[in-house]
């Protein structure tokens, strides 16, 4: 039996599904574009958050992202682990941390800028920039339905991600 | 700083990023649809593929999902343990196992039907019927121009997934 005949049943048309596919090709391409960088889409995220609102604490910056507290800790650590982010005790209250880049993880971003563009401009090859559009407003709705404040994408609730171990597709 | 204010820099314009958080989102409402019947998306993909296609080889199916092998031994081995889905022995090849669903599943694969249905009325109802069909189409430009044969998401080239634990936006 040749893959071509196989019979996917609903599955190509759920949203889930092919959601998920269009996720894995997108993020395959940048992990390639990255490695040389070693930075992966979730390090990115939090680089690019923390370089833009210094200062922010670790659950600030998790539910911005809207990533576990617990995975959270471990992507931070790694990133100060290579030096390119650090926690400072908060002035406020010494409990809690605030979020910096060192300079090595400021100059990184300025490094990883014309790679993203690169990687970006691949993506959006792929349906036009009127497509590129389309989809990111629509995305934008699937996820602003589930904010509690109706805010859409930038301020998203927190979405529980899916259980660890649930990669595939 | 309240979240509204956070500045996300590109990140809500990129591709991969507000996929992802899509993703997740849909994902989170199968996820709880689901619990009561502790299915995952990946399982339920399984299970359809085997149920449509009974007789297929672990290969075949991995990569109709593009479900990495290693991670579609766990998966099938978890199927076969809950007594869903059952490995037997090619005829024509003796190394290799044909999969079947077992009447359980079978059982199970018929009380889902409602549960998937009501799952993707509730994602449908976000951005409209329309809106839908434009998502799918959109996405699948995205996936099919990974395929080497140009088939599209039915027959797209397993893409790699990415590294385990990057489960994170």
């Amino acid at each position: 039996m040749s893959k071509t005949s196989l019979d996917l049943g609903p599955l190509p048309e759920l949203i889930g599904y092919v959601l998920r596919r269009a996720q894995l090709v997108v993020f395959q391409d940048f992990f390639q574009a990255f490695a040389p960088f070693n930075i992966s889409p979730a390090q990115f995220s939090v680089l690019t958050v923390i370089e833009r609102n210094p200062g922010l604490t670790q659950s600030q910056v998790a539910a911005a992202l809207g990533i576990k507290r617990t995975n959270f800790v471990g992507l931070l650590d790694e990133l100060e682990r290579r030096a390119l982010a650090e926690r400072r005790q908060a002035a406020r209250d010494k409990r809690s941390y605030a979020l910096y880049l060192t300079a090595e993880g400021a100059g990184l971003m300025r490094k990883l800028k014309p790679v993203l563009k690169a990687h970006e401009s691949r993506m959006v090859a792929r349906i036009g920039e009127a497509g590129r559009d389309r989809l990111v407003e629509l995305l934008r709705e699937i996820v602003s339905e589930q904010a509690s404040n109706g805010a859409g994408i930038r301020a998203a609730k927190a979405p529980r991600p899916p259980r660890p171990g649930s990669v595939a597709t």
